[in-house]
């Protein structure tokens, strides 16, 4: 994802570099979730993720409100592995037939695009702390928060719903 | 990853393609940890990454008793999502100067793949149960609460030690 070019030479620089790879895969995802709510068979899993779109738009704004407490300008670093997970989801929806396995599927992909937003913004989280900006973090914290229910939430669709109808 | 190739039609062919993908991600940490056990500075780290990385070999271990148990090969299914995760942790190894903010950068490039570890394991373990293998999830749950260990270790070495200091 081009996040550790030689320029980087301090936390802050660390910091900034990470924020414009969540940025970038925020931006992604909210490009990728249509085509997950369209595919999805389980009406609570649809509307778990037309609930996940409308979220992660707020989640891009809040990081460019982030870039704007810190006084910089929101910039994109390219990360290949929210690239290659969400090549994954957009395989699976045309590539099982079965509407419940799919929805698993989905289900599966999704939780792995969670995983990885958890783990940057717990990281952004300590980083912006550890600069003395604690007002930086307590935004992205509130994403974090979001992040956390949304894949506690697709746990419970896919233990309750899905994953025994598809077997 | 190839995970959701047009011959998956129940959650069985879902689980053993997911075992894959997991596999030649768990093959792929033993290949990279030991360059990132080389560059930690901080001697807890560099302990931390050491450990993790016997225990990773247990892991590959594990998932070829589940194949087995299963009455399957094991057989790799490419992720690109690891491979862009790690390309991201080699990367780091080489272009961050500052000791301290080479290590907050390979903490956070190790979560990452804890992260990705654990989404896939909870995965895995939900769909083995769902399709009455409770003996196969139990065996990938011990691998899961390694995963956990080793993420909160690392949380806890990077508040204590090395933020801090790279600050």
């Amino acid at each position: 994802m081009g996040l550790f070019s030689k320029d980087i030479k301090t936390m802050d620089d660390l910091f900034l570099h990470q924020l414009g790879d969540i940025y970038y895969a925020e931006r992604r995802i909210v490009v990728a979730l249509p085509d997950m709510v369209a595919k999805a068979h389980t009406p609570d899993l649809k509307r778990a993720f037309q609930n996940h779109l409308e979220e992660t738009k707020g989640h891009v704004q809040r990081i460019e409100q982030v870039f704007e407490m810190h006084g910089s300008k929101p910039k994109s670093v390219t990360c290949p592995a929210i690239d290659g997970i969400l090549k994954e989801a957009n395989e699976v929806a045309g590539d099982v037939d079965d509407e419940n396995v799919l929805d698993a599927a989905l289900i599966a992909a999704a939780q792995a695009v969670e995983h990885y937003e958890m783990t940057r913004y717990g990281t952004l989280i300590a980083w912006a702390k550890s600069i003395g900006r604690d007002d930086c973090a307590q935004v992205l914290q509130e994403t974090l928060a979001e992040e956390r229910h949304a894949d506690t939430l697709l746990t419970k669709i896919a233990e309750s719903e899905v994953n025994q109808a598809a077997a």
